[in-house]
Formats: C-alpha cells, structure tokens, sequence
C-alpha cells in the first residue's frame, strides 16, 4: 500500500484552484456528513472523516483533481447521494471526498436511439420522469431510487425490483465517460448497441465501486413503457410455500413478471409499525408481491387470472389484486420501507445482501432459521425472490451483550451455507468497506488476484476509493 | 514480446502424456485446416500453422495443457468451430491449437433455475434443439449457430438477430468455468442472477477473444419459449426509407421486435443467384425483415398489422406476412445464406462489421456509397439493422489489380465515417488479426494500456492467443 500524502493547507488552496473555494469545503460537520453512507456509523470501529469534500462541477474539473491527487498521493473517494449500504463511499484512509451532486444534469434524451445521456449527480428517478413523458422508461430501478444517484448506481451495480424482466444496472448501461486516477478522460461504450472493439470496460466498470475510475457521463438505454402495470399481492401461511411458488412464474406460467419480491411475517410487522398501516393478513408467514405489466388489458388480466389461480393451488390464502394506484402505492411502500424501518427499531441489525440460484431462497430461509436458533437471533427476511437475492436482517434487542460475537458467528455460519447454495456475499448491495473481510469466503485466490491486478493497471498508486474490494 | 520455444518432439510427446496420443495431432493437413476460420487464407500475408493440434476431453486436460505451455513458453490459441470472422482463432505465433470439439457435452439442463451447463465444444443450435422441449430458449443466437460452438460464441461475444429483444451472448452468460494460463481452474460467476462480489469478471471474459483465459464451462440462462413467431418481408424501393423506418418500430409502435435485419438489392441479388430462388420484389433497393413473438395470437396480429400498415405508409412496396413455416425458412435462408454467397462469387471482397447507433444507419449507408464512388468498388450491405450493426461487404471483380491498394483505402474512409458517427470497428465479429491494425483508430492511447496492462495481469508471460486484439 502506497504511503498516502497529507492534506494540508496547500493543497486546500490548490484544490480552490481548481474548483473554486465555493465548491471546497474543510468544515467538520459536512466532512463527516459526506463520510457516511447508510451503513450507520456503529458499525464501523472507528470514525472515517475525510479532510476535505470538492464539489466538481465538471468532467474537466474531475480530471484536473484526479490528475493533482495522484500527483500529490491524495486519496480521493467518489460519492453519490450517500445510500450506500456497503460503505462504498466511505473514506478509509480520509483525503478527499469528491461528491457529485453538483453534477446532476440530464445533458441528452434522445428519442431516435432511445438513450439518455447524464451526469452521475441526477437522482435515479428524476431519468424516469423524463423518459416517461415520452412513454419509455429507464428500466435499471433500485429500491432507493428516489434517493439514490445513478452514478451510484452505476458504480455498485444497483439492482432493485425490475432485475427478473430488465436486467441490474448493469444490463441498461450502454457507454461511461470516465475519468482515470491519472486524470485522462476517456469514453467507454456509446450509444452503439454492440460493441466487441477490445475488452469490455463498461461492464469492468460497472460495479467496480469507485475503485477504478471516475464516471462522468452515463449513457443508457430506455424501453417502451408499457401501458398497464398491475401487482399481485399473494399472503401464503408458510414461508416456504410463497418461497417455493416463486419459481413457478416463470417456469409453468411462462410469464416473465417484472417483479417478484416477498417479505415473511417479521418484515412486514416491523414496517407495518414503522409506517402506522398494515397490509391485510399481517399475520401470514409471507407475502408475494408480483408485478405484471403490458399493453394489452385482456392479455393482462388472462396473465394474472392465471398467476393469481395458481397462487391458490399453491396454498396462498388469498390474492389480492392492486388495479389501482392507490392499492400500489401502499404495498410498495411497505416493501420498500423495510430498510429503514428496521434502522428504526433496532440499534443491534445486521443488513445482508445474500444472492443464491432462484430454487435455492428456500434452502437458505431455512438455513437463516438455524442460524438464528444457534445464535439466539431473530431475522426478518424480504428482497428479490425472483432473482434469488435476499436481504436478510439479522437482529437482536438492545440488552444483548454479546452482539458482536453473535453475529459475527452467524454471518460466518450463513456465508458458508450461502456458498454451498451456489450463492454470493452481495447480490446489488457491494462489497466496499463492510463486507471484504468476508470476500476471501467466496473470491479463490486466483480471483482475488486478477482482481488487484486490474486495480493496479487502473490506478498505480492506488489513489482511488482505497481500502475497498480486496484491498 | 516473450521469446516463445519452440514445439518439439519433447513437446509433442508431452502432451501426448496428458491428453492421450489419440488426442494430438502433428499431420501437415490437419494443422492447416485448424489454423483457418473463415476470414479466408487469401486475407494473410503469409500462412499461418500451428506446430501441434490437441484435442482436451475435459477441464483437467486443459489445466495440464495450460500449466505445461505457460512453464515451457508455449503459444496456445483455443479454437472452437472455425466459423470465425476475424482471425481470432488463427495461431499467429504457431505453437499449440486446442480444439475444443471433443467437449461437446450439455452437462445439465436445470430447469428450476433456468439453466444450462454446457462445454464450449456445443454446437449453439444444440442447446437450442435442448431448450426447446421444454418450452425454453436460449436466447443468444448467432446466424452461424448450426455451425459455431457455444465457447466461440462467448470468446466473440456473438450477436445475431436477437440482439435488439435479448442481448448479445454476453447478456445470456451467468457463469464461467475458466482455466487461466497458469492452470488454475477459476469459476467466474454461477447460476445466481445477481453477483456484486468482487469485479464482474465474466463479462471481461466475454468477448475477450480467447486472451485472457480458456473457458471450459458456460452457464446459459434460458428464457420463456413464445409460442407464435411471425416474419414480415418488407420490400422498399429505397434504402434510406427502409432504414429509417427501422428505429419507428420501437420509438413509434411501442413493439421491441425479437429481429429487425435489412438486405440492400445487391446483397439480395446475390444470395438469390446463390440459393437460385429468390424473393419477391428482388429489385426493390431494400429488404426487411421483421420478426415479432408472443403467446396471444390475436395480440401478435394486431402487432403485425401495425406495423405492417406503418411500413406501408413510410413507402414499403408491400408487406408480406410469413405465418408459416416454409416461407419463414426461405427468407432467413436468405438472409442467412448472404456471407456464404459473397464468398462463393467474389475473391476480392472485404467483410465489415460495423457498429453504429441505430439512427445512424441511414447515414453509414450513405457514406458506403460515397466511399465505393471514390474507390470505385461495388457494396452489398446487410445486418441487423434494429440494433446498428451493419454487415458491409465492399467487393471488386476479379480483375481488379489495385485491390490491396483500394480496399485498405476505403476502409480508412468508412472506419473514419464510422467514428465520426459514433460507431465502432466491430459490432459481434471481433478484432482477432484481422481488424487489429485499426483498432487505434477506435481506441485511445489510455483504453490500449489499460487492455495491454488487464492482458499481462491474466498471462503474464503472453502464451494465450497471442497477436490478438491490441497486441
């Protein structure tokens, strides 16, 4: 690792130099806002403060600062609307923080190639408003999209509810401008839709958590926005019964949902008292949330008839029907706010992000079960059944005592049935601060070694979000 | 450029310890026929050999192989069906080519998680045949798929004609088994859908040209089969209303239909006399073909209609509606039969590959014509017009003495038109030898360090495919 360079007065100055002093700020109290994401301070053991945040206003002022950090080995940090759930955007080794909400124009719609064309600091929805008005749709949509930077998303990957029909982030990203830790500016992909001209960096940058280059410009792809959307809401007594349905969809209905999420009894008690409203059979073991969308009002309603009679076959104790914008709105909301209502209730939370092979969900609710009785936990489990990611929330009351041993055996004990499923440490979450010590369960040697190469052809001195990945 | 060693008997007899004496191959014939693809020996300045066939018959094999060539410093180029475009299987230093034919195995169709295994000597159209009786496709699907492996396919990143519905190969790769040059046998990837752990190194793999790593096993995703296709044949009088009709499909129709490909009159003209049957209206400047999918047949009708009526109003000739089969098969037989039938009746000829965005196509077409104008060659353009990768063919007759002079002329035109289009050198056929000389005409200097520096991180002493891409 190399030896990092302080920032001193002169290089507050330098940095002036370049952003101007309005877009420079040495204040405590924003140094530590902009060095937390949502992971929550506690969990880190130590406070992680950088010295300094720049606000670029440009491509050109990005690559001025990365070309100056990398002269002076300055760590910099890149930083989006500060969701992050892995500690992504946290400085380890302080320095600089380089947020981008000054960055936030949507610079270019264009209708004939149906791509958007945009700065990272643009807040995810604020794309689908746009692409709306013209009956398209960005079809990359995080949970947290109303929050969340697409820069952000971009560099963890973002998945979310759509995955099953559209693919992560990833899948809607057709061209980056990125700046390099030397300070070149360079373009990745475009609007083309193939492209076999070399390596592909997109998709090497894509997920790579701010540790290989800075994104400027993002260039992704829309699709016709269908006219109708209509959403399942399907309670099932046994967990494992709505879990075992799930697959069903798609492999005897022959339909492909746009999404498919669920959430057991815990989930929903602990959001249905967060936001004050339940959702009806509270008490089932767990609740389907299926989305259909189409064109074609028949063609819709023969699509869930079918989905919702075969829910019943299935053991779901009832279908409900959300035709309506209002129905819609409160289910998703109680889906959506389960993040943070458990940040509400418990101090004592462990955030997991594990993704398994579809069939597998039911093997590992189980395991989660086994986990919990051996480690005297409680879990609330939700997430994206159809794509077999599941954020599984490890909890314990205020009074436990040995918490940090506790989980600290359980994620072990779950990491290793998570690898026996097939199945990964992060489905759309990241890896940054929070989870590389676990990497080693599920990267070989080999892996791990590539990994850090290719950090080192991008970024010699290391200058770029260090301490992150494998690092 | 590491010195290689030379094959020698030792060598020879060394790998006939591994693989089996049945598996290796030193006659002169047989060491031709794998050094070829389909670029045409005619394309190299001089022949390329490799020194030894070896045929593995399974990961470890190709372990043993890799392990024993990196410690000697021998060139090893993987080779799949040789249905290649590119050169990307030519041994361009000699040295060892290994055959995957021998791996020809579906090893699981997993039909709970939507899967299948297969090894990279399948033949695409076999995992197709599997696929669907089962009421599933796999939705990557070159137009040589009854001839190219499934590993060719993932090394080229393949297209085809379903890039604009279900993405390049790329899209429909979950997972990786891969031997990287050290003999280290890695998996990249798995049956999960989402995988944030670590760099996604599967789609790095992916398109790599066979440089990085020899992929031995390849996880597929599957999809829903539809139960009705439809094809239009579109005559139009002219090119350019042909072409910009294209993108209207989506952005005016609101349909993504699962191909959308053009031939211009010569390329029809050709293939016609080729297969000696043609097509209706084979005078009109353009052919599309336009083909729509779904499960309700009074949905795909009123589909077809609309965008048979918006064909009709935007100048086609006429539209004709290929609900059965025998139709459906002499209109893909042609589209398909064009590359086979440029070769058949011209010795000078040069194949492009170029990418641009869609809407861009209208003026690539243009600018083709301006460049056969000034070097006075003829061109017959085809491809897949829905997603922008058009296949130009510039041809001269067989008479023609400046041909090197006037094609390496035009070339330089079309890749600078290209460019300035924002398109790209190739689209799904790769850089191999072929096109490498051009590629710093699309690449900047920072994008060649970056490929050079992720190459020397994966084969450090440069064994692997070597000559390819930007080496």
């Amino acid at each position: 690792m190399t030896a990092f360079m302080p920032v001193t007065d002169k290089v507050i100055e330098d940095l002036c130099a370049i952003v101007g002093p309005h877009n420079v700020s040495v204040d405590e109290e924003k140094r530590l806002a902009y060095s937390r994401d949502e992971v929550g301070v506690q969990f880190w053991d130590r406070q992680y403060c950088a010295d300094v945040v720049v606000f670029p206003e440009s491509t050109e002022h990005v690559s001025r600062i990365m070309a100056y950090a990398n002269d002076k080995v300055i760590p910099v940090t890149p930083r989006g609307a500060g969701t992050g759930l892995s500690g992504g955007a946290v400085p380890a080794f302080g320095g600089i923080i380089m947020s981008f909400e000054k960055m936030n124009r949507i610079l270019e719609l264009d209708l004939e190639n149906l791509t958007v064309t945009v700065e990272p600091g643009v807040v995810t929805s604020e794309i689908q408003s746009v692409a709306m008005k013209h009956s398209l749709q960005y079809a990359g949509d995080p949970c947290s999209g109303d929050a969340s930077f697409i820069g952000g998303n971009v560099a963890e990957n973002a998945g979310g509810n759509k995955v099953i029909k559209y693919g992560t982030t990833g899948a809607n990203v057709l061209g980056l401008e990125v700046v390099l830790p030397s300070g070149e500016i360079t373009w990745f992909g475009g609007k083309r839709r193939k492209d076999v001209t070399g390596l592909d960096l997109v998709h090497l940058m894509v997920g790579s958590e701010g540790t290989l280059g800075v994104v400027t410009k993002i260039i992704l792809k829309l699709v016709p926005l269908q006219e109708r959307i209509v959403d399942l809401l399907v309670p099932f007594e046994k967990v494992e019964d709505a879990i075992s349905f799930v697959p069903k969809v798609i492999t005897e209905a022959k339909i492909v949902p746009v999404a498919l999420e669920f959430m057991d009894r815990r989930a929903l008690k602990i959001v249905s008292r967060y936001l004050g409203s339940s959702l009806p059979f509270d008490d089932a073991g767990a609740h389907l949330i299926i989305q259909l969308e189409g064109n074609d009002p028949e063609v819709l309603a023969d699509e869930y008839e079918k989905v919702g009679d075969m829910c019943l076959e299935s053991g779901a104790l009832e279908v409900f029907v959300a035709d309506n914008r209002n129905f819609r709105e409160k289910l998703w909301k109680a889906r959506k706010g389960i993040a943070e209502a458990v940040m509400a209730f418990y101090t004592k939370y462990a955030k997991e992000d594990i993704s398994v092979p579809i069939k597998e969900v039911p093997a590992l609710i189980k395991a989660v079960d086994e986990v919990c009785r051996k480690w005297d936990l409680e879990a609330a489990n939700y997430g994206h059944a159809g794509d077999g990611n599941v954020h599984i929330n490890l909890l314990a009351g205020e009074d436990r005592v040995d918490w940090h041993e506790a989980i600290e055996g359980a994620r072990i004990d779950l990491y290793e049935v998570t690898k026996k499923l097939g199945g990964t440490l992060s489905g759309e979450h990241g890896i940054g601060l929070k989870r590389k010590k676990y990497i080693g369960m599920f990267l070989d040697e080999a892996q791990i070694r590539l990994i850090k190469g290719i950090k080192q052809v991008f970024d010699p001195k290391g200058i770029l979000n260090p301490g992150k990945l494998v690092e």
